[in-house]
This record gives structure tokens, sequence and C-alpha cells, in this order.
């Protein structure tokens, strides 16, 4: 498992009768694939994971891993109980996931001492490669510099969802582990900044209605190529903002409706967006897809 | 159904094998009982709901009904999906519980609309009286005076677990819905001042190992001794303070255990407390029991 | 000198040419005096401190001394530099003040030794009783239990303005401390909470318009007399909550000039209201002074 | 006047008698000059202007400009009322300084057309050209994006302190205005990925210790040499930290004192280090010394 490249956090698909709507599903994907993204996150928050059925990740994970061929498939852990998630990873395990995205425990602010046994009893309960999922500011509970280091004995937990938002962390980390933990980041609007810091992939939410250029930034990024990046991150910077508001899931299914990679339809408590909200959001998403920049060609390898 | 009172948010025992303690439990609500509580709360925070199983809750919530007798027993819904919470609400029903205590959706900040959508889909779904809990500073999500005048519809929204910890939201709905909405204070350290200044009741934490005194400063307030319920509430600061901290499971639980109504096991994520930690939660509750003031002899009606 | 009862943060009134208006400043100060308050408050942020001269501050004291008589006069000092706070108080000793009310050093987070020191050293300097402001929200410094527990040796410090929007302070300083420091709340909206619970006084800002009815909920509840204070107070909130506001000044200084007793005009950078949000907030007002309650006889004394 | 490259906020040096020390004073700056940076800040935070006289001020400007021949003195404008800021403005002129660094209102929370018509009637009133300190961490107001449109029309409004905290808003920033305002990243922790970005400045705390590594940085990365610039920002991070504490003047003073390059006297109500924080910092302070990395040859222009 390389945690290195674009994973794209992937959205569930439903229908207007809010069941999975597989065609749309299998479609996403397919352009997320051909814009050369180099693995795929599975039951998210983006995915909306907590309205999902157990049953209805299984189906996701097993057409996905079938369709992505060798590009991995990782799947979100998100939890209450330590043993629920102890499930869950059994259960991605035998769907054929590649690796795991590791939440703290949901619902309750854990302290250092139960944040680390909890995500040690979950690694040492599998051998799938985990990436924790450090996001203080929407889960509350921050994995610090001295957790990662007492994490260092689990083998499988490999790298970091950088979603602090606190691009130094990226330095940090560098600093004190070397390349121990691959670092991903998971806020698209601190891509570029945490890429150019040493970073190794982007989780990424925007993605998901605009593979190629975000496959595009973090190519030149890491080709050197700053300046033809930043004019296409600038350009972006508008849509990867729909990524850091608490509706990100409808801002981003509104933008891969436009592009014709996804529908509007969510799942309750979410509701579709409307009125002026919606206009809004279309406004960024049109200006966004009427100024696409032409993408250099990329005749380098990943 | 009468949302008035003191309603202990009651905790989940577990045994050191992290199997429901029941004979534990029962002697726990026998005390509450004793002391006069007006209703018990079963499935809250403080009872770990997101970590229990539905077979745990249907257990605890029908051994309840048989000892509580009369005395009201209310489920805590907190859910991510709104079916899920729908569904949750229909089994408590077949259950016997006699009323809901409703969060909004987990793991998602809904806006206004969709906070509103939410209640009301789960209220229409059922015929239980529900208590709206409001808790932005752990939730993120605010029920809103706004939100409550589009509620009034609901007739079986009766109440409001009032834990936005601004006192002044106590006299704002008073002057807004007179007494349509029942209100309870869900901030043990808040309660003496929003019963002061009308509210109905009490949704407590530390009551679970202090019955009586809860119940004593609930009764003096609305019998206008002031004087005597200050200074029990004095008293009871120290100990009332341990319900404003994340780890309040814990806390309470160390007091249920040092006066015999409980004990210190949880389950993970959380883990007992241990160490400096645990020696300075003691010493508070072992001032507060050495302390304990002598109750007046409350020789007045409910 | 007596910290107990209604202190009025008493506004600086301007005349168009943004110099002092000292005939309106002198019709105003009368009606505080007419309500019966105990004490007024120069120089505070709602007397825009921070734009005034210090020959704009000796002209008001030594007037507002000659109008009040025995009603004393206490000057608020917030200064960056220890030795201009120093300064200050000589000055305010000079002019003939009865009390100071000192705020910690302003545009520096100051850590607890540092705060310590600052309130030591200016105490040290003069006479004059003192009353600490403790202002965490709006001044980021906390003066915690432990900093007043240091503060005990300082006798001129008497009093807390307490605007930490944490009620349990009340409690918690009385349980500590005794009446050894008196309490004076500093937030409009929480004053009968705070005062039920044992608080000795209220600095207030709706007063500067309202003086009569601030002076009969203060006195009500010293009477114990509950529900007639709970009346007015309920009239009261939507008003007392223009003094919540980073624009308190200029929503008093409107409040005021509706009833007659101030104009609008502030100073620089300070702007008076326009538009909306003037609309918005005189309609509050003028639903006030339409639904002013009848106050009861308040036939008992202070 | 170029708002570009290393404008260090310059610190004032005391002695023990709580004078200005100018012989340090001169040779701190000395060792700026010496490291090759663009302007100098004098009246910053970080030169605890809050606590200094007017003549204090005047002393070390003129003693700056004259040390500092063609190097720019800016000068920094943090005051309460609006005429104040202009009197300033007008003294700063008159000194001989080349710029004006002007902070929002201290002491009252401006909205956003009390801080444009702040902004612009001290533009307006003074022929020096401005950067506008944008910090909202610190000091509440945020100067948006909107109000930097309104500002357009100030044509000496030159250049922005970027201290939001938000990486962003140097994209956002270009992408609006272009290269019409100069942007200097104001927060040392972040420096690195702002002029990546296409930052043309660094205002900075550190430097005053560390001028060649700070200016070192700062063309490494202008000259495209990420490798390199990374290799000593990672280096330098711990210590850039002590820049983005409420302590920041005492810590970089500390360093100061440890490089030979000013003392650690500060000005009440600032406190000189003690005890264990004091051991803390001078321990990251010593390890940055005892690693300090080879510099480069930096053979190129600025």
């Amino acid at each position: 498992m390389s945690w290195k490249g674009v994973f794209p956090a992937f959205t569930t698909k439903f229908t207007a009768n809010d069941t999975l709507d597989l065609a749309l599903f299998e479609k996403g994907l397919q352009s997320q694939l051909d814009a050369g993204v180099d693995g795929l996150v599975l039951g998210g928050s983006l995915g909306e994971a907590s309205t999902l059925t157990t049953q209805e990740k299984e189906t996701m994970v097993k057409l996905a891993i079938e369709i992505a061929g060798p590009v991995p498939i990782v799947l979100g852990i998100a939890e209450g109980a330590t043993r629920d998630a102890i499930k869950q990873a059994a259960l991605g395990k035998s769907w054929g996931v590649k690796g795991l995205m590791l939440l703290p425990p949901m619902r309750y602010k854990s302290d250092d001492r139960e944040t680390l046994t909890f995500f040690k009893t979950v690694a040492q309960s599998t051998d799938l490669p985990i990436m924790v999922y450090n996001n203080p500011v929407d889960y509350k509970i921050e994995v610090t510099l001295d957790i990662f280091e007492q994490l260092l004995e689990c083998d499988n937990i490999q790298a970091v969802k950088e979603s602090t938002r606190d691009v130094s962390n990226v330095t940090r980390l560098i600093s004190r582990f070397g390349d121990r933990y691959k670092i991903l980041c998971g806020v698209d609007t601190l891509a570029m900044e945490e890429l150019l810091m040493g970073a190794d992939g982007w989780v990424g939410g925007l993605v998901t209605a605009f593979p190629r250029e975000t496959v595009a930034v973090y190519r030149l990024i890491k080709a050197g190529m700053l300046d033809e990046a930043r004019a296409i991150y600038r350009w972006f910077l508008p849509l990867l903002e729909l990524d850091i508001h608490p509706k990100l899931v409808q801002y981003i299914k509104l933008a891969e409706a436009q592009v014709g990679l996804g529908s509007e339809y969510v799942r309750a408590p979410r509701l579709t967006l409307i009125g002026e909200e919606r206009e809004r959001v279309l406004k960024v998403v049109k200006e966004g897809i009427a100024t696409r920049p032409v993408l250099p060609e990329l005749q380098f390898a990943k």
C-alpha cells in the first residue's frame, strides 16, 4: 500500500428513492481512475458514512474494488465504541480493502491516553495498513505528535491524514518522524502549501468533481513546476473552499452534478440545497467550469 | 407525561467483563426513586449510549420500567441518520418508555432548516412526548428560538433540555412561549440559577450519586426557601462541576462508586480513571461526602 | 466606600463637534441619582475611555463629584503600562474619586504572575478602594480565584466586577472568600441570576437609559420579591441584551437618546448607527418604552 | 518605499533601570542591517509599543534612521482613537520614517464600516506609504477582502501585513488584487508557506535574534532553491514558534540575549521570564544555536 498521491474521498451516490445509485457510482469512480488518482477512500464524511448501513458499505466497497483494479480502496472507520471499530476493520478486510482511514472515537472527546489506546487497539486487531485521520477542528480530538510517537510501534499505522489546519504540522511531523509516517493533506484549501512543505499526498474533496485538475496540481508541484501549479491552484481555490464548509457534501455533490459525475441527492438529515444558498454555490461552480484552465501535458511519471 | 422536577440522566452499570451489571443498575435506580426523583433518562451521553447495543438498551429500559413503576422512563435518541432516529423512537415505544429525549443529528452540523426537518420528521413518526436536547456546546447545533417557534405545531414536542450554558435562554423561552415548552436545565452547575428564573426541572448528572441533595435543592427552590437552597448548592458546586468535563461519565461513576451506588467500570474508548486525575476527582468527592449537609425536612408536596 | 447596589457605567456625552456635552452629561447623571443609584463609574468602556484625553476625564469626574454629592464616583483605569495605571490612579485621587475600577493590562495578555503583580503594584500605590474588573471574554485575561487569593493582602482591593459570563463564579467567590470581596455583576443580562446567588451589586449599562427599572429589579430581588423582579426582568431582557454586543456604546446611546437622557454622538473610530442596524435597535428600544412596566412602590430601605 | 523582503519587527532595548538602552539598540539594529534586511519596523507589539512614551519612540526612530541609512524605517501605529492615530502618523512623518504599519483601532471591535473609515481617515491624513496590519486573532478585527477592495482608492495603502493565520489569504489577495497590495507575512511559522504562494515579504520576529538565517530562507525561496530553504526552515521552526505565543516579546528577547544582540529586560506589566518557563524556552534557543545550519552562499541579488 503506497500512501502517496491523490486519494479522492469519494461521495455516495443516491437515487431519488434514497437507495444507492450504483450506475452513477461507477461513472464517477471511473472518472477518478481516468484522471490518474492513486487511491480512493470510501465511507468517509464525504461519503455520508454516518447514514449508511453496513450492507450499503459492503456493496460499494466490493464494486469499487472490482472497478479500480490495482488502485487501492481505503475504507473509512468512524465509530463510537472501540469494539465497533474493530468489527468494521475486520469487515473491511473481508471485503478486500487495501487500507483503513481510522478516525478517533466518535461522540466522545477522549483524552490522550484513551485516544492512544483506541488507535493501538484497533491497529493491533488487523493487518491492514492504517492512515490516522487527525482532524481536531471537526472531531475535537487532536492526535498530538506525542501520541504519534507512541504509535510508532504499530507498524501498520503508516500514514496521517493531516487536517489540523495548522500547516506547520507538516514540518513538525517530518522533523520528528522523517518519512516514517506518510502525510496526506486532508484539507483541500491547504493542499498546495502542505505538498510544497513535503506532504506525500492529498485526500481530496473537490477532486470528485474536478479530478484532472487535482491530479495536475499534485503532479506539477512534485515536478517542481510551481508557476504552473500556482496558476491552476488560484483558479481552483474558490472551488476548493467548498470543501471547508459544514455542507461540503451538498456543495461537492452540486459540483459533481454540474460536471456530470454525480447527483445532488443526499440522505437525511442532510437536505438538498435550495434557494439562495444553492444559487451562490452554483455560481462558484459555474464560474469554475467556465474558466477551467488548459492543463499542461503531464508527460512525467507519477 | 409531566416534564417537571428532577430527572437523573442515569449511568449504565458495567461489570469487570464489560457486560451490563443489572444488580448494580437496580440498586442505583432504586436510590433515585427513594430520593423522590420525578423521572429517569436512559441512553443519554451519561449512559454511554454511543457504545451500547440495541439489545443492551432494551434490557435496561425494560428493567427500569419494571422497577420505576409510575415514575416515567425517558429514552435518549442520538442518531446520525434520520431514519435511525425514527427506528429508535419506535423501539422505545415498543419497550414502554413514556417519553423521548431527542438530540439533533449526530456527526453532522445540520443547518436550521435541516435541524427543524429532522425534529419534525422524528416527532411526526411517534406519539411519544419529546424533550428536545439543546446543547450547542457539545453537539455544535443550536436549536434556536426560531426553530422552537416552528416546532410549536408538533404537539408532542413538549420540553427543552436547556444546555446552551446561556442562562438568559430560560427567560427568553418563557417570554416567547410561556409554558408551552417545559424547560429542564441540563447543566448541573447552572441548575439553581435556571430554576430560580423559572425552569421546570433539572436533568441531572451528579444526582445519580447524590440523589437526596439534588432533590432537596430542587424542592427548596420551588418552595421559595432560597437561603436553605443556596447553602446546599454552595456545598454541592464542586461536585456539580464534575458534570461539565469531557470525562463526566468517569467522574460521576467514581462518585457513584464512593457512595455505593455504582462502579467505576466504563466501556472503551472510555478508560477508567488512573493516577493523579483519579486522586484529584476522588478528593473532591470525598470532601463532598465528608461535609454532606443535613437536609431540611422537606414536608411539602412536590 | 460601600460596593453595594446599582452602579451605572456612565456614558460620555458628546456634542456634534466631538467635544464634551456637559449639559447633557449633567442631565443624564441627575436621572441616575433621582432613581436612587448607589454609585457611578466614569471612564469605563461604556464611557469610551480609550478615546478620551486626561483633561476630558478630569472635567467629567469633577463635575460628577459636584453633582453626585454623597453618591461615590468611581474611576475606570485601563492602561497598557503599569506606570500609566499608577499615574491614572493618582490623578483620580487628586480629582476626588472615591474608588477605582481597575482593569488588567490592556493590549497584552499577561500571565497569572504578571496579572497579579500588576494589580498588586497599582493597589499598593494608592489608598483608594479598588474594584477589580474581571472580564476574560473582552480582555482575554482572567483573574482567577487563585489570583484573588493572593490579592487578599491588598486591603484596598475590595470588590470584583464579575464579567466572566460564568454565573457559577458568584458561588465560587462566596464559597472561597465569604464577603471579603464584594461582587458586582458586570453583565446586564446576567444580573438577576447573579444577584439571586448572592452578588452585592450591579455595574449596569442600560441603567443609563432605564435607571428606575434597573434600581427596581435590584431592590425587589434584595427584598425577596422574586415574582415582581422576574416580571420586570423579562420585560427588560431584550434591552439588556444591547449591553452584550461590541457596539454596546452606540446601542445604549441610542436608547438614552430615545428617553431624552443622552445623544447618539460617539467618538471615532466609533460611528453613529445607520440604516438597518439602527432601525433594528430602535425597534427594540421603542418596544421597550411602549411596554414599560408599572413599577411597584419601593417603600423599603436600600 | 519597496514593501519587499525581510522587515524585522524590532524590539525595544531596556536597561535594568527601565530606560532605553540605546547602545544595545544600535548593536542589534546593526546586526539586522549586516544580514541584509530590507526594512525595519519600530513601535510594533514586539517593540512593546503600548508601554512606550512618545518621547521614547521619537528617540528610537531618529536613531534608527541615522543608522539604517537607505534601509527604510517603518513606524507602527496602534491607537484607540482615530485622532490619536492621525497625530501619531504626523509625528512619524516629522521624525523621518518612510512608512507606517497601521493597526485597526485598539480596544474596540469596530465593524467593517468603522474599520474602513478608520483606515481611510488615517491614510488620507498623510502621504506616507502604509502597510495595513491584518491580525484578527490578536486584535479581533478582520480586514476583509471587501474592505481592501474599498481601500484601493487610497494610493498610499500599499501593503498588507498578513497575520490572519489563514494561508489561503495570500492566494485570495493575489487572485483579487494582483500585485496592487504587497503581501508581507506577519506570522513567523507561516512565512515559508506564504512566500511560496507568492507573498512579497516577511515581517519577522525571530529575525531580531537570527537575522542571517531569516534572510537566507527568504532569498532561497525567491531563488527557487526549495530544498535548501526547507532544510533551514525545519531547523528554524522550533525557534519561530516562539513568535506565536502571548509572551513572544520575552521569548524573543531571551533569544536575542543568548546570541548577544539584546537583553532580557522588559517593561511592566511584562515581567522577565523565570523558573521552568525560562528554562524551557532557553532549551529551545540553545538547541537552535547548537545546531545552527551552515548557510549557502547567497550570491544572488535581492
